[in-house]
């Protein structure tokens, strides 16, 4: 089996904690997860992602660009239209978000 | 490429939305972590966990518990010895960690 860096790794130079403050809360994952299907703009994500805020759209939106995850481009138009879509390393989620769904289907639904 | 089930699921029956609902908030995912290395008492998690609520570990446990996550072993001893253990569905969070890990010490660290 190879070497479980993670559990070794102090919490600070850790992956994980790392991966945990780069996708942070439930929003960022589910902003991947839209556009892992494709480019989308700002409204089009409001309207898919049922009750997130305008506030927090652009602030997840915001550390996704910082952080290379993200690109915003803006077409002059009128109005102007603005389109997020994922680069190389937010492409390369789509293995982990792959591997999350994967294993949460095997866990059984607890009987009520 | 094999087809990617969560983009296409809706937002109730996604893998993914029940995994950010079994793994709610940070915490839970560094307790997961933790439990990776193997069994540990309540006072080993918590010492390890540096800022975690007895709250909030415990609220977590029990959930892990609830869905056949963890194990609660109570060794009756003076004082009673309490341990918490990975299951077998727990473990198989293994490779997810892994891949969060992986992924996110891809990504560079902006500029300052």
């Amino acid at each position: 089996m190879r070497p479980v860096k993670f559990a070794e790794c102090s919490i600070d130079d850790c992956g994980i904690v790392r991966f945990l403050s780069l996708l942070d809360g439930p929003w960022a994952t589910l902003i991947v997860r839209e556009l892992l299907t494709g480019p989308r703009r700002f409204g089009e994500l409001i309207k898919a992602l049922d009750g997130i805020s305008a506030h927090t759209l652009t602030n997840r939106l915001r550390g996704f660009e910082t952080h290379g995850i993200v690109t915003r481009t803006v077409y002059s138009e009128i109005p102007p239209r603005v389109v997020y879509e994922l680069t190389d390393i937010g492409q390369q989620l789509r293995p982990v978000l792959a591997a999350m769904n994967d294993w949460a289907l095997t866990v059984p639904v607890p009987a009520s």
